[in-house]
């Protein structure tokens, strides 16, 4: 058991450290501000993935242990009303205490009462099941924090850049579109292996498919920018009637991000605001966007199920070919040959509400509230992105958003019927 | 052929005059208003279904057609784009012009050109179909006529009735509860026969189902109470995350319409307040409270997949049984023997995402904008309900509504797996 | 006494008369809504002026008086607090019930009631108040049926017309301007003759006022339209900061009621959209509009009490000389020779804000909330409009709205120091 | 001259250093919030104080001056329309950048450049007046970072102390309330003497007084908590309409700050959460709870006419007499013996509106954007607070602000008619 042990204080410590790794760039102002309801600020991703370890690990079950801080049950849970009240979210970018060095100093602690923990107790089952949920929480924050932090420097006029290293985003020209078929049937769909999983992938069922093509890689900058000199933010034909209101409410016609410039488009990525690269996946576009391009294509979205099917297997030929490296660009590249970029560079919109899987159970206590109470309003991207840690991206994972989102790299790929 | 145009003719009077019917006991005032946003004017329905006929009947086919006024395809139309601008939706209220003299007589224009235009032309397949959706798309509004004309009269400190016949909601014992078992496999979904259907019902597929049960009839108000009684309102753990700030936003913790008296519970019903009856079905609940009530139970909402593979054959026995009729309370009433209140008493709240079936084809033109437009953020219903028309009643038919309504005829039934 | 009470029996009955007179050319439809919160329902004016004589003098001084019906106190209660729950303001437009039938006849029995009591009871001084503030309470509200019919009529896209006498309103030249001169010193302020007069006006005081000059008549739509043609509505210097913000928010920068044709301006006026007539005044401009004017043409808004000073003896002046005679086309016409536009034309937006007079003392019980509540966030209008009541005007009277609003006749007039 | 520069570079030195001196106790995340639109940044002002400098001094006067940053004006601007874009008010608490540090530099920078400028340049009239309005918007602005700072931390859940000086406010017994009398007649109003004034002031005129008394003394949070126990919060009949509807909205029917805690009222003050002292003057009180107060105790609000009169040479004498110091618990005290309590305790809510005096006129140029815009829907407030610097401080200056604000230190003072 020794082993497992160890292996568990390793991840904890490489996870724990990554968050921190990733707040580097930051100036201390850029730790503190909510610009929306959906972008938290950085020092709160910080505390709260700190008090999930507090509050579900260490409290039940470390004798003796005696909290950080009281108060930071309320100023850091996010949505879990079993624990208790809690900081209304829109109000959390107010909140300029406790400062980044206090919280900075609740990490240091619980991380050391947690590898204390971790040395001293056996680890069971229902143990390491929380503390490998704990990563995999960490994780989707990790995520957040570079989708919340470009939004914070990508919305601020100095169009600030957050990585400096003078790395280019690498210019490669992009890979033929390629319409592959995938047989019908019946699909076994939900995660069935030993690895770690969400709640709402569980429930292993059959799906019966039809017959269907799916394009051999992502939607590119250049492409839709034809959509957009054809007028497809003009065209109500394109759109569902909650995404032509949208559409119309939109400052730029544009994804998020992108600045029409005298010398064409430009998007804010880490390395500042750059020229838009035709053959880089284009990415921050909601559903909506998904959609009504691939309405003007004559094409459609791919169901959740689909995506599945025609995934099985690639994640782990892209590994075993080396296809998959973290990209740590924090911007999708164009494609290259012998990858369906359907790992590791956006998050792809597809048509499935997020539902929940015939045998769906909720998890009993507070970690029941993690994914089932979000089963409405929201679509189910697949895949994982640029920002998404690498071991957290798994063929079976559902990440969703509501249609109207887009600060996150999301992106598309297309699907037609045989 | 003749005898064809002589059944669509006795079709068309009889359809456009239910619209007139339904519209008998009104005032001249409860024609204009529009309390919520959801809520047409009554008067505005008498123009629309009229505006219909003229726009995709009368003027594309008959010859020397001159229209009634040239103003009114702003004013009526509802959400057209193809057919150019519109009085927008929340201002339908404000229109007091033309007034309801002068849209009787746009109908009786209409009606008689359409007659005429009945009697002299040959209908071919084309106009058939339209001729159909219109008088399908009439029968939608009858519904939304009752829903509406209950919203305006049912938010008035008066409590007028509506409905003054004397005859009483028949209070009669509810049967017991019943788990029906539905076997799974691949069940074919969608619209198959000849009749009319949306074209969101049709693109006939195959769905995989897991082996299932099914509650033999409706929850009823009595079963609802109870959920009411054990906090139900009060706990979030049975509640989605949007369905609980909902709930948190309502003036009564009650279905729509309740009104909590010194002798117990009231419902504001057609023939304007009574005492709620414990064993007939709970409707206006929003989808929110329908799942809410599931979690509760220990159950869950079924598929439309579901719905409909248990539904087939149903309506054809209750049919023939004569277990199908009018109900002219324009409430639900108390379920009785062999008959499993699939059809004709509430829209009965799913599980499913309105999306489209795999196969789904928009149609061209305006007609295209009926149905596809609207896939997103809305929960299917399938059944019908005691206000909706008996012919407008199939079990593959696919009614939408997003998820906080619940000013329609709404209500709950169970399914659990096996 | 018995010619008092035979002159308020008399009074009495005109009063109520014009009210149903003002209603007349109304089709049914057009008694109901209320587009914006502050346009009530005309059927809402004809039962709260009813109400008002119910309440404040039927119930506590007839005896024996049967109220007409238990629930119009609920419903036709404006806002005061004292006689209890009112529907809520924005709500009265989607009270269809009780018919405007219903009102009809509600009038007459309160009408009647009130004839009979008129006749058998002696009128002392407080009854005579109570009575005197009935009829000017229901002016009060003649004047808004006025301008809420025009704003219910004018926001139709039928624009129809509410006279049809064919009148037309006479196109003749406008007088030059002419800045006359007012000297300063102590001036007495507020109502001080036995007549009518609201508790606002009351509490005579001494205003010490500097020399000034004032406009001899009302700024012009030509002369309005010059500053239009200026980028009056562009320049943010003549602007108050809320005024600024509020004129971006314009559709049209025009006044209320101006649309652009291919041939020019053109105005919704009671006969139907008319094009403009330069030389007549200016109306349905907000205090922002007014103030912006001012200070492009280097001038300002006279003060109240300015305003109050130079039109004292006007008024008698222009009854005298048969200048004031009510202006039946409900639209101000061109000033003529021989009279300052200063009473029936429009109210004119002076720079005083609306509070209360060193004297003033809030009136014991309900009807002490006529007046005082509302001093803060208004401005004072003072003259009076063409849709003023001839004898409801006096040069002490002080009308008061909130600076963005303009859908009452509203008009400018300069000043400035010498 | 020489003396007078000299004496301008002291003062400038001191103005400049008063700011950083006042966030001194700030951490780095205190700096960057915005929680409510009225409140800014505080690296905010301290930028926007500098641009006033940069942009009104040295761009136009100093010979050679190169901008700091190129985008400072844009985004430090605050409302001078003149002067260009700028980043919208609700967006300051966004902008993470340039971070407090590069604010710093800024400051360090501009000063640096503004003093050569004052060793090297001839100071002329204009220049000066410049200056001293430069000084005294930073003053503004100083009294502002203290209450924007307060309303950071007192709406933080761990009310963070600002000053942790252990000082503690002084508990001293109160002074008896006392009516002085003031005789009416003509009084002059305005600045008239040669020290700085801003525009509003100017124009110096009569105004009638009515022969009035006005208390010796502030309110205190004993008489207010009187009010409160009275039921003051729950009764219509003490307030304006739209004050009584604000008042409906409150969390908690008290001053801001105050918190009912198990042993009574507690205060957020700048030493942290401490219980109300009763004999302390109350403040954070809203125009509307000070017209309802008033109305409670059956007296009124002085006009700023009356407080300016009663006033007379009272700021002088405190001055000589040695009571007005500068009360650095940044907390309005007890009142003491000989001292009116008119200067440096709290705003006093005026009955008057802002409005400009009859010879008022807008300075030329971006300065002229000033005052004279925010003329419309805010009173008059009158005397200073303990967080006005002392020489910021004078009988005619007239502060503003919309009647439902309460976070900067409001208080109250009543006067009567004789």
């Amino acid at each position: 058991m020794i082993g497992v042990e160890s292996h568990l204080r390793e991840k904890f410590i490489k996870v724990r450290n990554q968050s921190i790794k990733l707040c580097q760039p930051l100036k201390p102002e850029d730790y503190v501000v909510q610009p929306i309801v959906d972008v938290s600020p950085p020092k709160w991703h910080l505390a709260h993935t700190t008090w999930f370890f507090e509050q579900f690990l260490l409290i039940p079950n470390k004798s003796g242990y005696k909290v950080f801080d009281d108060d930071f049950s309320y100023l850091f849970n996010s949505y879990y009303e079993t624990v208790g009240e809690r900081v209304l979210r829109p109000n959390r970018g107010n909140m300029t205490r406790p400062g980044t060095d206090e919280i900075y100093k609740y990490r240091k602690y619980v991380d050391n009462q947690m590898l204390e923990f971790l040395v001293r107790n056996e680890i069971n089952a229902a143990l390491s099941n929380m503390l490998e949920l704990g990563f995999h929480h960490e994780q989707q924050h990790q995520e957040l924090l570079v989708t919340d932090i470009k939004f914070i420097l990508g919305h601020n006029p100095l169009f600030p850049e957050y990585l400096t290293s003078g790395k280019e985003i690498p210019q490669r020209s992009n890979m033929d579109e390629e319409y592959i078929e995938v047989m019908g049937g019946l699909h076994s769909i939900g995660h069935r292996k030993n690895g770690f999983h969400f709640d709402n992938e569980k429930g292993v069922h059959n799906v019966f498919l039809h017959d269907f093509k799916i394009l051999n890689r992502l939607i590119t900058n250049g492409e839709y920018l034809e959509f957009m000199e054809n007028g497809g933010y003009n065209n109500f034909e394109y759109w569902l009637s909650e995404g032509w209101e949208w559409a119309n409410g939109l400052e730029t016609n544009a994804p998020m991000y992108w600045h029409r410039m005298d010398d064409g488009w430009y998007r804010f990525t880490m390395h500042g605001l750059k020229p838009v690269i035709p053959s880089a996946p284009v990415t921050h576009v909601s559903y909506f966007e998904a959609n009504a391009f691939a309405n003007w294509k004559g094409k459609r979205l791919p169901t959740e199920f689909e995506w599945e099917a025609a995934s099985n297997g690639l994640l782990e030929a892209d590994v075993n070919q080396g296809n998959f490296v973290e990209n740590d660009y924090l911007d999708p590249i164009a494609h290259q040959d012998g990858n369906n970029q359907m790992f590791g560079d956006a998050w792809e919109w597809t048509s499935s509400a997020y539902l929940p899987y015939p045998y769906y159970k909720t998890a009993e206590s507070a970690i029941g509230e993690y994914n089932g109470k979000f089963m409405i309003n929201q679509m189910v991207l697949r895949g994982g992105s640029c920002a998404t840690p690498k071991d957290h991206i798994r063929n079976t994972y559902r990440n969703f958003w509501h249609p109207h989102l887009r600060w996150q790299f999301t992106g598309i790929r297309l699907a037609e019927n045989i």
